[in-house]
């Protein structure tokens, strides 16, 4: 496989364009029987259509046929960093759903609390799902832990998930999780799986050594598990890679989290898309590339919600004329993956995509769906491929060799 | 990524098939407005339309989506070889631009004659874009300089522009440029960036000495610059992967060295289609395979007249029937890169491709142009898959694995 970033390192050249991606996570969808439509084709989308008619459409393979991505991934291959190159990690991925800014020596782990009986088997992998009101101060109290040498964070997620990150030179991520994936058994202890992490899992049984006294009076929460446990990974940054100063619009932390791991800078979107593009409208000058994320179209199809994702599309819809007055030398409309209502959770299916420039070959589409971006310009590619499209179109790339 | 030669070495049968390859540079395009027509589209061409109704169409991406290539990587995906693998340097390829017959010990170098002030220091990096006609003669005194070990050319190229070769066993070509990009400052000195090129470094040092004794007194070239220093790249030989014995029919110079190193046979092409469809058919019983290069399409598209680009596309289309009456087994038309009017330079958007056989899945195409060949049969395709479906459709490839 080619390296991407050695080209575009290569060939990225500053001409002062601007770029938005914007993002409908889960966008992509499926017609509820044969001969229907898919969820971006039932709605109303009078703007995205015009849009259509001035674009190059086409389907992104987030990672490869057949291949259903999880958020991670999917964006990481928007972003042009092959997905399959570029792991995260769960406790890393946990870790950014929370806004926590993991640095570069830090180990990010998924917590969970559980049950212990009298014999310390676990009896509950879940501690009867507690509550987040009983769990968090749990997490107050574990936050407290002292080991030598190594600074250590417990921040509360949902219920009875947690998130713990130990920060120190020298950790390495490769511990194996402790959570047995049984009941009546006692958990087990943190394995280095190679000796570079023999200090995170000497780090980790400490931890839970003391963990354990700590919560041995907190059933049905008296002990937790360690799960995903890794390191943040190491990713070029994209100002670096691309030449562009790129900033992200995101109201969901995850998707904030993501766009840190490649160095993006964070702004604050507010709460709605009308917050975000009053921001992008407020740092218009100060950023070349701009990734605006819209969340709920895949809530809805994790719901199967096929109503209101379609009232969802169309609520992107309506945003459009004000990213598009602050005439973007190219806008990307896409998304991560598709989220069909019809299978309510992520798919591999491609994910509709159009290209907006003054460079585009048009290709007669008349509307954004599905149907229509099969047959557009930009054919089927890889998602990975796009930031190169994105650069293209905007005159960022200089001609390969001569 | 696969082999693709280790895959025709071992497939290639000689069955007495031959293939002609038309390529016309830059044939893919742009519509001007959303709606339009592409140059392609817009040209009166019964005869490639004609093949079109007994053909397959596709689009090929030269390099990677995004990607604008140069001629050298443009035309090296069209002959099967990796662009991204097999690279082309700057000095290299304005030595094949001068029909000179670069051999395997040899490196080349693009040189400007440059002005230098009293104090040394470079004062115009162009020698105030001396003409030709005064630049030759130096070139000429250039090229009697004598190094001991080291065979020696200075060429002219055009105006400030020349090229010079050494010819040596053991030189390579990682040695930086001369040319400080700036003018108040003195020429840089021949480094090596590697130990492999010292010997290199210092025959260009020797010669800088040399030239600049010779040339003192002919301001405003009184020196030069090197850049693009390289050797001739390894290019594992056309007849010898594909079977084929190969024959370039180009007008243009840097075309005809573009074949030369993948080792086809040049033939005298004359100064137009005509003498090259004459020339074709009088060498038709002696090669397998046939690249056929037309230069105008491009060199309109760079001048953005979309009038001529028609034009020239229709005298294009009016050399078919001369090629199709040879009665090739496989011909092909297609493109190294696009060159659209509305952008005046190459571009990264696929290009227009159609392959003529009697094993064609006709795909009901009814003109040859951007968007039929969108819908086509071969779909979107990397070019440097297109010899495997030429040798294909000639029968020259034996059945993979039992």
């Amino acid at each position: 496989m080619s390296d991407i970033h050695a080209l575009t390192r290569q060939l990225q050249k500053d001409n002062g364009s601007k770029i938005v991606l914007l993002v409908s996570d889960g966008l992509g969808g499926l017609p509820l029987e044969p001969g229907g439509l898919t969820e971006l084709e039932s709605a109303k989308t009078p703007n995205l259509d015009k849009l259509a008619q001035q674009a190059e459409l086409g389907l992104s393979t987030p990672v490869l046929p057949g291949i259903t991505p999880g958020s991670g991934p999917g964006h990481l291959g928007l972003f042009g960093y092959d997905p399959l190159e570029y792991k995260i990690g769960r406790g890393v991925l946990e870790a950014l759903g929370i806004d926590f800014d993991l640095g570069p020596n830090d180990v990010a782990i998924r917590g969970n609390y559980c049950t212990l009986d009298a014999a310390g088997n676990i009896s509950d992998r879940r501690a009867g799902r507690i509550s987040s009101e009983a769990a968090a101060p749990l997490c107050e109290k574990l936050d407290k832990i002292k080991i030598p040498g190594v600074e250590l964070f417990v921040r509360h997620v949902q219920e009875y998930r947690l998130v713990i990150v130990f920060r120190a030179a020298g950790l390495q991520g490769d511990v194996a999780d402790t959570d047995p994936q049984k009941t009546g058994v006692p958990p087990l202890d943190p394995v280095a799986r190679s000796a570079g992490s023999q200090k995170t899992a000497d780090v980790a049984r400490e931890f839970l050594r003391q963990a354990r006294e700590i919560l041995k009076n907190d059933a049905p929460a008296n002990f937790l598990t360690l799960r995903g446990i890794d390191c943040k990974p190491q990713i070029p940054p994209f100002q670096e890679v691309y030449g562009t100063k790129a900033a992200a619009l995101a109201v969901y932390p995850m998707y904030r989290g993501l766009a840190r791991l490649v160095s993006m800078d964070i702004l604050d979107a507010g709460q709605s898309l009308d917050t975000q593009c009053e921001r992008l409208k407020e740092n218009w000058e100060k950023y070349d590339f701009f990734f605006v994320h819209f969340k709920y179209t895949d809530s809805a199809g994790e719901d199967g919600n096929f109503a209101r994702k379609v009232a969802k599309i169309e609520e992107l819809d309506a945003a459009i004329p004000k990213i598009m007055a602050l005439k973007p030398d190219t806008l990307i409309v896409t998304g991560d993956h598709s989220t069909p209502c019809k299978m309510k959770s992520h798919s591999w299916h491609p994910v509709p995509t159009m290209i907006v420039s003054d460079n585009c070959r048009y290709d007669g589409s008349t509307a954004f769906g599905e149907k229509q971006c099969r047959m557009g310009g930009l054919g089927m590619f890889e998602a990975r491929h796009l930031m190169l499209l994105a650069l293209a179109h905007a005159g960022r790339l200089e001609k390969y060799g001569a």
